[in-house]
């Protein structure tokens, strides 16, 4: 048997680690010939774009260079499976079958996010749907750590070491002068604030920064927001301010009343936004940071449990799939913070598919501008260790994929 | 005798090395006793505040600490001292010669930009004046690389080794999606081109891109950019641009007619603007970067070789202080490229005070798009060797002083 894996939504620095590790466990897996490489995600297997990956990652080198690669070395896709009974549905999904049994494929796996997650449901359930035995299996993905049942997702942990390491860094840079400022610093996630609650860590060592922290799951008013500012800044004179780039500034248009000026703010982001806030209603230096595509594809500094773990979920799939199971999704289950016990499982990728797991609110202060020790505990282990770097002419070193 | 050092300007990643090259070689010189540090630049001499540096670096590993802490542990300031003649001049001259007679400081030295390098020539033409003996070094830094006499400024190497790392996985993530993309980067350097250049090291690894790269030295116009980029999307589905942030675009404006507009736009930086203007007039998928004070604070990936450098030249200062040289600045010579040989000598601040040095015209492609290998060469040396960053909690440990 054969067997094909794509990779879907935006990059990570670990999903090339899952990708190594579906095609390190299929190289042990007595019965599985070739591995498949699907280019663009699914739109890969609809174009019939399919790469033998044994021709492309030839040595133990090859793998290693590649799970410290980020990005996805096979390209990735948007694109959303149509439903079966839509009128271009039954095209694709014969499309779709089609070209994986013209390639004897018994088994796909799909490394992506909750968007990813349905294409594998709407897959497998067609599978079910034609008695085709092909096996479907999710394996999970995002730096935004929104995936439901899973502990977190592959992916976040290193997103969440760079933004870490980099706010600490931003904290000594905010420091230097004697005249008091304010830096709002914007982190991804549009509906979830988990990357940029992760911040709290630097508690661990002992930074009293990031002294606010504002996630789409706590309510926003820019009322608050400016009161919360005043008062910190009464008593920190290097204010720093982590803003989740989802949180809901819209009020802002109707109280300012000019919504033109807004409106272009708007398109630089929340934190250009509460920068220009901040100036025009307390007038103190003001800067905003915007950590942008850097927080999903700084593996320089990556996690290193977050890509062993990523390759280690990869390899469980390949073993859920061989034993017959489709229509899932592998995911963590934590046993323990200290020591950090993970196990890896499956879920009915249906749990999951087009669903949200959001940071909870139990874990937010009252003042709706903080977190507590709890999320502390839950995310100091995701970003331990370092990966060693292979680095040449002072770079590090990344697999391309000469085909 | 007592000695004083201070830091001033913006931070950078070698600023912390050079105060422990400083205080390293004091520890280990004969006749020097106590080693004040001034807060927050010549401010903490005016304002005699001054910290007894022994009491706060105590061991080996807060020197170690301090090495890799990037900014300025000490603090910083844009202070222009006054000319002697005017107002306020006799004051303050008067004020910190007493500030420095009265601790028995008989060397200052003072880790800076060209800004302060003009501090550092007039304090030693103050000395001269009034027959004082006290001894002005100074030691450069900058990540603009902007000196002029010395090949390079400690901070620079580490500023683009963050830069050229971060841009290669810049391009692995824009590489991702099947559609057509423009990235443009935009780096710090407002008069000189140095960082954005030194993008070009990437070309070692056998990156194409950044395909199209703007420095301040060549004569930017927005319709040979669209030509550009235009020309350059042929031939590259993901192109990726590197300009500095001090191109001129002044002449958007008058083209667009709306000056408020684009008004706006540039105070969001060339980044946003040349994103706003490719969306328009081109109409493809198209996104801005900046990379913002992360180039300058980035520790966690700063190269060994800046961080040595900059730490031995600090140490070189203190030696030719005590042979009784002032009014001068420590310089590095480049003797050759490969093997990279550098020797550390002393050159009159007023060569330096107050100046800048441009990036060779030379080096600039006649398009003025790109830059020639002769800056691979220069640029290459700089970044070499990682730094043993110091972990704790996933984190990289920073010196934070407690006084």
């Amino acid at each position: 048997m054969n067997i094909a894996v794509a990779q879907s939504g935006g990059p990570t620095c670990a999903i090339n680690a899952s990708l190594v590790g579906v095609f390190g466990q299929a190289l042990k897996t007595p019965g599985i010939d070739a591995v498949f490489g699907s280019r663009c995600g699914i739109e890969g297997v609809i174009g019939d774009d399919l790469i033998d990956l044994k021709r492309v990652i030839r040595t133990n080198e090859d793998m290693e260079l590649l799970r410290q690669t980020p990005s996805t070395v096979l390209g990735s896709c948007r694109y959303k499976l149509p439903d079966y009974g839509s009128d271009e549905g039954a095209e694709v999904y014969d499309r779709i079958f089609s070209v994986l049994e013209k390639h004897r494929i018994e088994a796909f796996f799909y490394i992506g996010g909750n968007d990813s997650m349905d294409t594998v449901q709407k897959l497998s359930e067609h599978a079910a749907r034609i008695g085709s035995g092909i096996r479907f299996v999710g394996v999970p993905k995002t730096i935004d750590n929104d995936l439901p049942v899973t502990d977190h997702t592959p992916g976040f942990g290193s997103a969440a070491k760079y933004v870490s390491a980099t706010v600490q860094e931003i904290i000594r840079d905010s420091s230097v002068y004697s005249i008091d400022s304010v830096t709002i610093i914007e982190i991804m996630g549009r509906h979830a604030g988990w990357l940029t609650a992760s911040t709290c860590v630097l508690k661990a060592n002992d930074e009293i920064a990031p002294h606010l922290i504002y996630l789409p799951e706590s309510d926003f008013s820019v009322e608050r927001f400016l009161e919360d500012v005043r008062s910190e800044r009464a008593k920190h004179k290097a204010l720093i301010v982590a803003v989740s780039e989802g949180i809901n500034i819209g009020d802002v248009e109707a109280r300012s009343g000019a919504s033109d000026n807004f409106g272009h703010m708007y398109l630089s982001g929340v934190g250009k936004a509460l920068e220009q806030i901040v100036r025009e209603e307390i007038g103190c230096k003001v800067r905003s940071i915007e950590l942008n595509v850097m927080q999903r594809c700084s593996s320089h500094i990556c996690s290193k449990t977050d890509i062993d773990e990523a390759e280690a979920i990869g390899a469980e799939a390949v073993k859920a799939a061989m034993r017959g199971e489709t229509g899932v999704t592998m995911v963590f289950r934590r046993l323990s913070d200290k020591p950090y016990v993970v196990t890896v499982e499956t879920a009915d990728t249906a749990l999951m598919a087009n669903k949200e797991k959001f940071f909870p609110r139990e874990w937010i202060n009252a003042a709706g501008n903080n977190v507590s020790d709890e999320a502390i505990k839950y995310f100091l282990p995701l970003i331990q260790g370092e990966v060693n770097i292979a680095m040449k002419n002072g770079m590090p070193v990344h697999f391309k994929m000469h085909i």
